[in-house]
Formats: C-alpha cells, sequence, structure tokens
C-alpha cells in the first residue's frame, strides 16, 4: 500500500493506562498512531455518549514519541470526536484497548472498550478490541501487545472490509505459552447479578455491585473456553437489533380494541 | 391472573421527569408499582453501570401516591438494583420511560431508556421501553401515557414471553389523531456526526456534539416512518452480537505466520 496508514486508538481505561501505552508502542511500526482517550477510567460505560456538556480534548505526549488527545468523555466520545473533528481523515482502523480485564460473551454490552470498537463500526470503519484476562494492576501486556501487533500486521496485508468488527481477547500468558489464534464466538455466559448492602457512617444504605460470571459454554469455539485453554480469541461480531420473534404473539395481542 | 401484578417502572431522564410520573399514573391499575429510577438526567448514558461507587438509594413520594426509590446511578443500575436488592420479588414486568424525544432505529444503542428494558431482558424479565416522539419540555405525556396504558393492558391478557423486549415509540398527537398501533422494524437511520468547535474564556477549543439524524428508510413499517405517519410504533427486539460474516476473510488472514 503506497500512503500510510492511520489508526486511531483509544481505550475506557483512560489516557494512562499501561495496556493503552503498549498498544501504542505496537503498533507504531504499522502506521500513524493518533491516540484520542478518556481522561480517566470508564470501565463499564458502554455505549454512553457526552450530549448535555463539551467535550474538552486537551494534547499531551505519551510513551515520550506520540502525540495524543486526553477527552472529559467517554471512549464513543473520543470515537465520534476523533473521527469528525480532531482527524483530518478517517482512520483506517480502530484499535482499542488494551483492557484491562476480559470482554467476553455479554460483557461486550457492558464495556466500553468494545463500545468504541462498536462505533467505529458504526461510522463505518474497521474497528479491533483488545481485551487481556487479567485484572491485575501489575499485568505486564507486553505478551498482549505482541498479539495484537501481529493480528493487525496480518489484517492490514489484505483490504479490510469496512463492516469489520472483531472482538479480541488474549489470555494472561508468557507469549510463548500462548497456543495460538481461535477464531470464536460469544460464549453462553451471563453474570449473576448481587449487591452487598451496607450502612454509610450516617446509618443509610448503600449498595455495591458483587456480581458472578459464570460460563455457561462447553463449546471450546467460544470465547471464553478459548481463552482458558491459552488461545488469543477473535470474534466476529455486529449490532443488529432487529428480530422477527414474537410478531404472531404481537398481532394477536396489540389489536387496538 | 390471581396475584398482583409487579411493574418495575424507570426511565433516563431522571426520577422528575414528567414523562415518568404520568407512565405511573397510567399503570397504577394494572400493577402495583415499583419506581425506581435515576436522580437525575441520564440521556444517552446507554447501557453504562456502576461499578466502582457504591450506590445509593434514596426513598421518596412521587404523584403523592407511590413509592420510589432515586438512584445515584445509571438507568441499567436502577434495573440491577431493583431486581437483585431493593424488590422483594422479581418484577412481572419492566416499564422505562415516557422518556422525552424519540428512541428509533440506531438510536437504541445510546438510549438509556431503552438499555433499561434491554437490561431487563439480559434479567429474563418482558420489558418495554416507551420514547415520546417530542423535545419540548412543555409536553403534555397524557396522550402517551393513556396509550402506555392501552399497550400494557393489551399484553398483560395473555402471558408474557419471557424473552420479550419491545421499544414503543409514540407520535406527539393528541389521542385522537393517533392512527393506531404498528408493529414495525428498526429503521435504516443514521447520525451524520458534527461537532460545533468553540473557544472557551481562557482561549481552550471545546467541542459541542450536534450530529443529524437522517431517516434513509422508505419502508412504511419502519419506526421513523410509523410515528412521522401518526401510528404508534413498537418494535420487538432483541441482543445478539454473534455472526458468521468475515469467517473465510479472517481464517485467510490469521493463520499464525
Amino acid at each position: 500500500m503506497g500512503k500510510k496508514l492511520k489508526i486511531l486508538v483509544t481505550n475506557d481505561d483512560g489516557i494512562d493506562s499501561p495496556g493503552l501505552k503498549e498498544l501504542v508502542k505496537a503498533l507504531k511500526g504499522l502506521a500513524d498512531i493518533f491516540v484520542i482517550a478518556p481522561d480517566r477510567q470508564q470501565s463499564a460505560i458502554s455505549h454512553a455518549m457526552t450530549i448535555a456538556l463539551p467535550l474538552v480534548p486537551h494534547k499531551l505526549n505519551i510513551n515520550g514519541d506520540t502525540m495524543a488527545y486526553a477527552v472529559n468523555g467517554t471512549p464513543v466520545d473520543c470515537v465520534k470526536l476523533g473521527v469528525s473533528a480532531l482527524m483530518s481523515e478517517k482512520p483506517d482502523l480502530i484499535c482499542s484497548g488494551i483492557n484491562l480485564g476480559p470482554n467476553t460473551s455479554i460483557s461486550v454490552k457492558y464495556s466500553g472498550t468494545v463500545a468504541a470498537a462498536i462505533e467505529g463500526n458504526i461510522q463505518g470503519i474497521p474497528s479491533i478490541a483488545f481485551s487481556l484476562n487479567s485484572f491485575s494492576y501489575m499485568q505486564d501486556f507486553k505478551s498482549a501487545a505482541n498479539y495484537a501487533y501481529k493480528i493487525v500486521n496480518m489484517l492490514l496485508s489484505e483490504e479490510l472490509p469496512k463492516n469489520l468488527l472483531l472482538n479480541v481477547n488474549i489470555p494472561s500468558l508468557n507469549e510463548n505459552e500462548i497456543k495460538g489464534i481461535k477464531i470464536t464466538q460469544l460464549s453462553n455466559s451471563k453474570w449473576i447479578d448481587a449487591y452487598q448492602k451496607r450502612t454509610d457512617p450516617f446509618g443509610r444504605d448503600y449498595y455495591w455491585f458483587d456480581g458472578n460470571y459464570i460460563n455457561l459454554d462447553n463449546d471450546s469455539d467460544s470465547d471464553d473456553n478459548a481463552i482458558k485453554n491459552g488461545f488469543v480469541s477473535i470474534t466476529p461480531i455486529e449490532i443488529n437489533y432487529n428480530h422477527s420473534k414474537h410478531l404472531g404473539f404481537l398481532k394477536k395481542v396489540l389489536t387496538t380494541k
């Protein structure tokens, strides 16, 4: 390809996240990198966007060599603002992450990391979300970033379908322990919600979310089982809300009486 | 049915919204109503949930006759906290709204009103989002609330499928001007994103979202065209992210080289 490619990098863990910095470092050899990320932690912010307040981007330097914008908004805001206002041309690819913590199965609904990639998809830009199966703040992202590099490098060997939307989850293993890449489906897993009820110093009740994630899937081609078995999981996803179930029920019941 | 039904009512415009109050008033004759709603405006908050801070519900009275909780969280938090902690039994139905402003087509991805209903669906509870096609703060919700009553009353004449998830949009018309109910599909519409760039009193750039919503659909059975033509639009939706597109492309490109 003649012209140098442009990759927009964002995340939901915020501009200071080591996962973002390692991803930028890894992708730098492949393309011009534009970093536009939330100025703070935004985990579980999903597809939220800011409409009632202005967005104020702050320029800063990350890794000593890459210009970045920190934005007082959500991951979706970062993609929208980047594509529509801050970048002079649309990016060729959007990469979101690397998230601290997996985003498998139903978690794609809550994740800000995945939402940024979905917003890229809505804008007609090939987009990838990267997440690492670890919650440790001491986590080394090098091995995951090397896999992100490999994946993007392989993808860029071909013209990318405009509606390509990939959800990548990487096991927390040394690179030589990772068994390879598996193309997967979102697993049949669920959150069993629970809240711990506590009492504040003034005697008022408050509630902390304390849900449990349960993997109900035995299929080795599910994303949860792929990372459990040491594979990098790549799930092609799409958003499609329309469905035709219940039409008979609705037509029967919803006759204006 | 012997036992009195329980309906959880929430929204994204906040506990003080007239749309919520009118919905509660309308549904009160049909079931026991539990109101658990955000303590402030949360438009475009999508499926965000609170994990890093505790939720503090405050009891209050709305309409002079209904006990309600205002929660320092999102619509999804309200559904999760209501179902898992505040209500003694699962509700039979969740109703979210009535939102000030339509939630048609791709807007279901950004809407907190619809997200609350989707969360109900994830929890296995029949759920309905109600939105009114008006942005006027002087809007009278009576006619929309009467339609919400009619719809819920008709639905409750049958046992509801557990995975019933309906997105209802109501035109801003007097009740006698509404032409009836139409079962619809989400329309092929899109937001053309734009940001107005301005300068703050200190000389810094800031950006206001200023997108335009474009209806690209000619089908009279699309939600946008139904409300434009004076019908109440009821769209059965589902969430399903898995898809099998691009598998050939991925298998070709993503061979570990």
